[in-house]
């Protein structure tokens, strides 16, 4: 692959809300083709999925974090890190306050994949284009400070290229070989939308042809505890 | 923002020896302009930097990765997890293997910002372009299969942009707020150079102008290890 990748931000949306056709809304504002890769934020997917919760004036957040933690790594004063349902390690178990109507919390998608496959059907169906979906969230890292876009769920599109055994440019056999594109794509359509911006979606047009297929965030991305060092 | 973004691999370079004007050579193989962000892998530069060094055929690598590390995090099997001289906590303490001649080995710049810093001003220099300079390099992650690109260096960018206290969309202030946007540009850059494809640096074009300045990925990236919930 040579070619130049185009991230374009989608603007023009509606606020989204429970039960809205969001692929709908999607294909109505986006300029979409074949092979394009649509990056759409987990909070639209959330409110649009009816995954928004009241948080109770009394108590906050917490009870809300707890439930939706299967275990929790660490606590430091506010700050959980914790492992979701999905698998995912992240603040607060991906409960999301900012982006909200004040007194509401946005929780994860019950299955990303699956809705990153929602979006991608319905766009086939209805606008006959064959776009890889990504559905993104801002993670925090341990190690470095500030937070990036990472993907929690994806659909037609190989999440890690494998290049195990393909020789490198000087004939010698590849150590380090695959390649989380996934997660890259996500970031680099983060750069598009602008945590003020509300612009929840992005297109990604150019990527390897390559690396559509299929593949699943949870199934692939999620390392199982037995294979982490860090958990 | 809401404009679009370009990344642009840059072709035609030639292999990269101890010595090189890597700066004079990107200035002739790559088209810039005022604002653009300049990916560089780290492996171009730790090779015109003289960071190459000889792999004991005995005793193999391991002690250069002993040498590199200031602090080792987990070990299994071949693996070391291990934080290096700048901060930065990765897989063998950063010394690369591949794209590298049989029985050599690369390791990390010295000091990458600076050395991303060398590249902007030589560059402003020689072709007076004004461009944000970001030395990358591939790094794995815990929680997470597969690799992703990161910055370990940069010049005339603000690694972190700062949205503390804006106000979202719905007019809250944000909870989520500092975007690590030098790395989501590295991830970016790394969708267009292949790991086999020899594409060692690419243009990002088209990044907010309000992400210019001053900054370090050192200084301002890594996490020192009294923040850091997980060394």
């Amino acid at each position: 692959m040579s070619g130049e990748i185009r991230v374009i931000p989608v603007t023009g949306l509606p606020e989204i809300a429970a039960g809205d056709d969001l692929a709908g809304m999607i294909a109505e504002a986006a300029d979409l083709a074949d092979g394009d890769v649509l990056v759409v934020t987990q909070k639209v997917v959330s409110k649009a999925e009816d995954r928004m919760v009241d948080v109770d004036p009394e108590v906050g957040h917490k009870p809300i974090v707890e439930a939706e933690s299967v275990r929790v790594l660490r606590r430091r004063g506010d700050l959980v890190i914790a492992e979701t349902s999905h698998g995912f390690v992240c603040a607060n178990a991906g409960v999301d306050l900012s982006n909200v109507p004040e007194g509401r919390a946005a929780l994860l998608p019950v299955d990303s994949d699956r809705s990153a496959r929602r979006i991608r059907d319905a766009l086939l169906h209805r606008l006959g284009v064959d776009v890889a979906v990504i559905v993104s969230d801002t993670f925090g890292r341990p190690w470095r400070r500030g937070v990036a876009d990472v993907a929690i769920g994806c659909a037609g599109l190989r999440p890690i290229v494998d290049l195990r055994g393909t020789n490198d440019a000087l004939g010698r056999e590849l150590q380090v070989t695959e390649v989380a594109i996934v997660d890259e794509i996500a970031a680099a359509a983060e750069l598009v939308m602008g945590k003020a911006a509300a612009v929840p979606v992005a297109v990604v047009r150019g990527v390897d042809p390559s690396w559509f297929g299929e593949g699943s965030v949870v199934a692939d991305v999620v390392r199982t505890p037995a294979e982490d060092l860090f958990r």
